[in-house]
């Protein structure tokens, strides 16, 4: 028996997709992306000086932080104090690896990048709405930090972008909701950039294991949500064409 | 020589409030509460249990939470994980007292309504508009808990609101924004129900003292100021009428 | 129904007041102060530095440290070990604001004088008293910075002393014990300087809200207990005519 | 230009694998897992009761937990103390949801099974040997809890091996050691069954990105090292063919 | 060359040794314990109840904390407070050890006897003060839960006091003070009860080693001390003979 | 009633003892040193700089960790995560206290050498194992860093070695094993050096005391043990006499 989507998406449909840029005003870059009814805001600071281990190294560098707000769930969930979850430090370690891709740090010169994820609210997907979204912040603070003369040219060397799949029944289907993710067999979370060029790819079999066959099928899907998400990007994005290198 | 307030306002002028209901889906209550350029996300999530300390005595509770996003202020500032900053700490017990003055335990029954309020921009004034955003989160999170049958009538006892105000030249200032607040000798905040009673009333001098008469004067001031708020709280609540006890 | 004080005294009336000086002898200030049955030791400690965002300033600092020790209490508490509770920060970063304003910070220069109070037996007012006998142990330390030549001239702008007055049935009375304070409606701290300007003032409702009226019947009471105060102090400061600027 | 090995090994070959079993006397399973320089001492410990979500379930549950001996590495690290890094959070996450998909937990009723990965030495693949040496160390367990007769039947429901394998200069390596790992532009672990099912894949482009198509010629090596993995498993478990279902 | 005691002690001779009982008055026992400069607060506190692996047992538990107030020593220490050092916690183990000894756990009853010491002043000797000070309060308190009728009978089976004594220029001395205790070569730290049996004896060459020889000679110095406190513990508890067993 | 040994040892006779060298290979020294079923691997690491106390003064130091692995014992215990227990923070002080006293710092030079004692398998005495092993991977890495041409000559000043012993029904016996060890009355440690000269003992009495005659014995027996130590180790160290100074 096939599996019925619980909003009448196509096996190979995104959910909307939208992101509401300067949602805050103090952070160099600031984006309310949402995916559907996963709501995650993402802010890109900018401050002088780089860890220790790059320190007179002319390179730049960009961390990544995650957190959900407690009421971001169906129930609430106690913020994370004396230590980050497993799962927590996973998904930041994730976004800023994602998002350094992006980046030229000799170009960018000793500064540090600071990508705030916090998901405001959660439906699934969260760490690839993270991903995309923070993209498109990033883009914005570099945009800005090129419009204050700090930087003389854009250090962004490619598009980022991730999205999650999964097998229900067997069968592959892109951009899962928290409905489709608790019944999801397999649990799959590609990043990839401009040509499709695979960044990170993650697949986890909750039950069972998964064929190569069905490896194939999911990254099939992953190419073509990938592919809608780097035009939304690049439709958000005003100045995209003086941004990319 | 007189302060001069950057946005031209009147000494007893609030800057514009609004209250964006139903922000997020998944808590009882939720709402962007906006003071001028600080806003915050003050949700209300409601939970079976209480305390240990009032286990068995038929009464709920209400526990506040506050936090800052890293990225809310000018300069971004690091999240506190090992331990709460003394500032936070005062800050959520502030508004979990303000909040407690509201509701009959009683009513309520062994439950627990936690208040998160989490700053997304921070210009001034974050604790006094996190309990006056609190408030309207706590009547949509009760109002709905009656339309569930959860509850048959409302404990709201009273409305609360709260505000700050300062002395900048020896002069008073109603709602102080940054630039003010850092320059205000004498930082003031003060919760009032809707007869303006006073719930709480903290004054400090950040250099030298201030006078009686000058106490006197910022309650005026105080005043003036919760008696709007009060009533743009009253029209943001549709059914107020019904959850006034 | 007017409220009968369990130790007789009149409502405006202060318990016994004591500054025990020199209590151990390796601070430079060392006093064990009594408030009734509330005893506190309240040491000054010198230590040449300031904190890192007055490095280079030639500004002093002051700084405070609260703790109960377990057996202070009717019944014993744990110590705080891995993080101080809300309570703790709030009585420390108070007792701090508030002997800082009696210090010039040029005069004393780059140096933090540490103020330790440390509570020996609690039987309420245990801030209050900190703050009053820690203001002596200040004096002493200072007087003894200026006998070792280390300081040429006394960097004490004022004298200091805080007073905690509530309401009980709607009256007002002075310095509660333990009894009092669990049964007051209303809690208030007040701290003023040697002329009764207002240092800091906090009053909440802990049932129930009060009344401007009541809150100038709430001030007056503490002006008369700070008068006390401070000539208990200067009474036991013997060489308070040298220090004072 | 092509890489060349250090230990001059053909591109598809593992280092040598050794599993010495009963390394330890106290724990259920003991195994010193070596694949190269890497020496991993796997054990498996078995106690009464389930996590709280599990308990009245009839399930029995896995966990894992991994650390490196600080000695472990060519220069000494500190413990980790106060939290786990990410890394190690992500490698024992790992460790536990790859050893899960071998047991059948109705059969293994409410007891747990704690798997401990301590590295002993550390020349790259840790966290693979881990999960190779671990499921010998959970044979041996199981078959030492039906002896005992606390177990009637074996709850293994398949056999679980790892491997890493990378690219170097554009071209696929099975099983890195340390100066590989560091060399790589790709980073790839992968988790297999008996059946060469994916329980996991996990790829990490640490610079550029890759394709489809080295993708699968990644999946086809790993292959390729899992199948010499489980015949190594399957020779060291005397009593395999008892305990597989 | 022999060592001149910095206050012309003989080298057998202890300090000035004074118990102040009923230093505070919420514990059961509160002794303010001197042996000259060296001044600890020693309290003993009752609570219902045993420690987990005691539940059922019919048994009762004494366990101690020790700690330095800041500004105990000669220059102020920072409090204590993400976790415990290393020596703070072999103290006050060994103080609970000490004081065990002295007690019937099963006259006691399920009961839990926490002993505080809290040193206000540090001359060195300060964990040996602790014991021999502790255990008056001990007797104090046992003493008033008889009264209380809350014990039939007294548990207590000992009496316990504990010495130091060092190794100064190859000579044994008594009672180090803490010029001493810095000079000296082997640092004896001595635990015994009335008949002069042995509970701890821990001794530390600090630079060098000792011979059998002084080893004896550092045993005959100790009984020759703690005969001295236990004839001061037994003055100090007025109620003596009827609380020993 | 005489105490009869589980494995039929004399009583003064040791488990046997073997030291197996070079079992990591990254640590300078790497020992698995085995008393009877103890197992602990000892590590020397050697890194460059001393702790703060030490800058400039051209010593340099030595530290030491202690862990058991949770699998070490009958029983699964937890790992030590948060904070270690006073008993692990109480031995890895004694193992650094006794290995620092064969060290002449000033011809080591400012660096550290770190001792890591990982007990990988515990039957009792893994305190005085570490001592024992550890001091056989110090002369190893001596050794070490004397061939690579770091030291120019030998900072090695004497042996060390450690031995525990016991009173069972009123006997002392040597080298405790678990089932011993729960049973003793009395638990000494004892560390010297190669004139037997005493570094460290420790001796506490589990029940009731013990006397001078029954502490002379025990110290007959350490000394017994520890000849057999000593010879051991220097036939495990090839190259002692060059080491010797």
């Amino acid at each position: 028996m096939n599996w019925q989507r619980p909003d009448g998406r196509q096996p190979y449909q995104l959910r909307p997709v939208s992101f509401e840029q300067n949602f805050t005003r103090y952070a160099a870059g600031s984006v309310l992306a949402k995916c559907g009814d996963t709501h995650v805001l993402c802010t890109v600071s900018v401050s002088q000086g780089v860890p220790r281990f790059l320190e007179g190294s002319g390179k730049g560098w960009l961390t990544a932080e995650y957190r959900m707000l407690p009421s971001a769930t169906q129930q609430r969930h106690d913020r994370e104090l004396i230590k980050l979850s497993g799962r927590t430090q996973e998904i930041q370690r994730l976004i800023g690896r994602s998002l350094r891709a992006a980046i030229d740090f000799d170009i960018l010169g000793e500064r540090t990048l600071t990508v705030d994820a916090d998901v405001l609210q959660a439906d699934a997907g969260t760490r690839t709405t993270a991903i995309t979204g923070g993209f498109v912040a990033l883009a914005n603070a570099i945009s800005k930090l090129i419009q204050q003369g700090t930087l003389e040219r854009s250090p962004l060397t490619g598009q980022i972008a991730a999205i999650s799949v999964g097998l229900l029944s067997g069968e592959p289907f892109l951009d899962l909701d928290y409905v489709e993710d608790v019944a999801a067999t397999v649990d799959f979370n590609v990043v990839m950039n401009q040509h499709l060029g695979i960044i990170e790819v993650q697949g986890t079999a909750e039950s069972g294991s998964f064929t190569r066959q069905q490896l194939n099928q999911l990254m099939d899907f992953s190419e073509k949500g990938i592919q809608q998400l780097l035009i939304a990007q690049r439709q958000a994005i005003s100045d995209w064409d003086k941004l990319q290198m």
